[in-house]
């Protein structure tokens, strides 16, 4: 059994921060992390010691379940334009603090109408970087599932659409436990699409000589894994062997820099350096790793131009990768869970040396 | 072979509309119609004959290549700020319509530093709701794709749980040829289960004398299906028939409501009055429907309060259904074609009899 979610901490150390304001999120992840509640539509309000989740009814019972735990009080109207009105009313009297950054545009101008809103970082949001041990239990499950998966498939890949090979994977980590896949799985293979970090699977069949990738994670209780591994099918040729070297060694410097109190460019440049110095550094189309929770992309970002800082108890990717059109690509992605001295891998599957 | 999507001919009917203007959007949805390219980032501008699409390292080459057909060019920077840079360089010396609907309320603060923005709905989006012989095959075959799975599945379903359900409808619309599933399946089995409009699948077996929701859609080629079945297992109950009779027979009338020129509204109100007449509108929790594209749920919306008007051409849901806790619920959804004179159906699985 997976440890319980403790929602009634997470209610009381946000009210701690919101002290006598008044705090609005209309982020449904934010509203989950907080409540909860899943569901496609819904806000949640913290005022002084109260909690509210506003919902459509297509979500009352369930938001009732789900909130149980910390105890909110449930908001249910059918209608947008009433629920829209109880919202304001809720929010009468005094500024609201709401997060830019998780608000649709014409939403913003439509509260602000009624409402006085403080543009303010969502400490829902920061809260959510480091995760507790029921979080860190799940995404190690997903994790878990994911290494499962891919030790299954792999052996049977050559011959099959990347397409197929996407299917088995997801089909594979729902049989072995997983709620549903992290994120559309990916599947690239050869010359060209394995030159693109973000290919989709297509129906091109997986043939020797190719260079592939495949990055896929698992969904365990809204929390997500994320993992990419490479490799060659068939004999790999010297070019081949030497830009997936050069991957490894990135991504092995990378989780090297990963521990408490690093900056988060840190880790991005630690990897870059070793492309840098073998003159690649033009093939490296993206940013080093990213915070996994319940969103599968969260803060902190390794990035050259990120201002964040690594923190123990953060989950989050290491995962370089080289990518040429003609030649293909590879990447290597870990996700580890930052500790005050390094990390601890999540991720298992075994790295391949090429042939 | 499906028919190819005529870019160009979008591109051109934007250009005219947009005039001596420029037109920014950043809503990836209708980058996508407008332009072929497919990415997790980007946005598109249209400045009087030019088109620019603009994107991060990760997709330069795939926006190069899918953009072909409407002859756009496009602009690749790795770092976000320089691509910010890049953007605002396009739109320097005039007014820029920008849909608020459609962009995050901080973007929307970070680019008004350096750009006019003029709030206006986007002819993209009201493009978008016409289909043309392009998208609706494409719809038609993510339609006929379900019904396939359904028919495989459905006979096997008793004893499994709500997850294996899923699982297999989706593993079987991908060997059927789809890209993906629609959306997350929703099965929905027993008496709490299926009291939730969108439950979420879960381990629970499905079982003799419960009702059973299922609402699956297939994905071609960026294209969504719609649909829902209701049945219960084994022999009905005296309730669950007269509850499934009144959703089937509010389905028949708001289907036979939609036509060319039909507000929205009335089709709620077709289907809603029937709930309403027997006692039971207090078990009718959503909206009758929606328009389906490149999106799963698009404008028009057959709600109470909807202001818009049905038109040929559109793709559309019909989909009423009741709810209670302790009961269970049914719905019944099929996705139509708006044509002249009323519509075609382009979902068709068979809608069961109770025994």
């Amino acid at each position: 059994m997976l440890p319980l979610i403790d929602h009634l901490r997470r209610r009381q150390a946000i009210a701690e921060q919101v002290g006598d304001g008044v705090l609005l999120t209309t982020d449904l992840t934010d509203v989950r992390w907080l409540t909860g509640f899943v569901g496609s539509s819904g806000w949640a309000v913290a005022r002084g010691d109260d909690l509210f989740v506003g919902t459509d009814g297509r979500y009352g019972d369930k938001a009732t379940d789900e909130t149980a735990g910390c105890d909110a009080t449930v908001i249910v109207e059918r209608h947008a334009s009433k629920l829209h009105d109880r919202l304001v009313e809720l929010l009468a009297g005094g500024p609201v603090a709401l997060d830019p950054a998780a608000t649709n545009h014409d939403r913003w101008l439509t509260l602000a109408c009624d409402v006085e809103l403080v543009p303010s970082e969502s400490p829902i949001r920061a809260a959510r970087r480091v995760k507790d041990h029921a979080e860190i239990a799940r995404i190690e499950r997903a994790a878990s599932i994911a290494d499962a998966a891919l030790a299954d498939v792999e052996p049977e890949m050559e011959g099959m659409t990347e397409l197929d090979v996407r299917a088995e994977l997801e089909h594979r980590m729902i049989t072995l436990g997983a709620d549903d896949r992290s994120y559309d799985t990916i599947v690239a293979a050869g010359p060209e699409h394995g030159a693109r970090p973000h290919h989709g699977a297509s129906r091109r069949v997986i043939t020797e000589g190719d260079t592939v990738i495949i990055d896929v994670g698992a969904l365990v209780d809204g929390y997500h894994s994320d993992m990419t591994r490479s490799w060659v099918i068939g004999d790999a040729s010297g070019q081949q062997r030497e830009i997936y070297a050069l991957v490894a060694e990135s991504q092995r410097v990378g989780l090297a820099a990963v521990a408490h109190g690093v900056r988060a460019s840190d880790v991005d440049a630690a990897c870059r350096q070793i492309f840098d110095d073998a003159g690649y550094l033009d093939w490296y189309l993206h940013g080093t790793g990213h915070g996994v929770g319940l969103d599968i992309h969260e803060p902190p970002f390794h990035a050259p131009a990120s201002q964040e800082v690594v923190e123990a108890g953060m989950v989050v990717t290491v995962e370089p990768g080289l990518y040429r059109g003609g030649f293909g690509g590879f990447r290597i992605e870990d996700l580890v869970l930052v500790t005050d001295t390094g990390h601890r891998l999540l991720t298992h599957a075994p790295k391949r040396e090429l042939n």
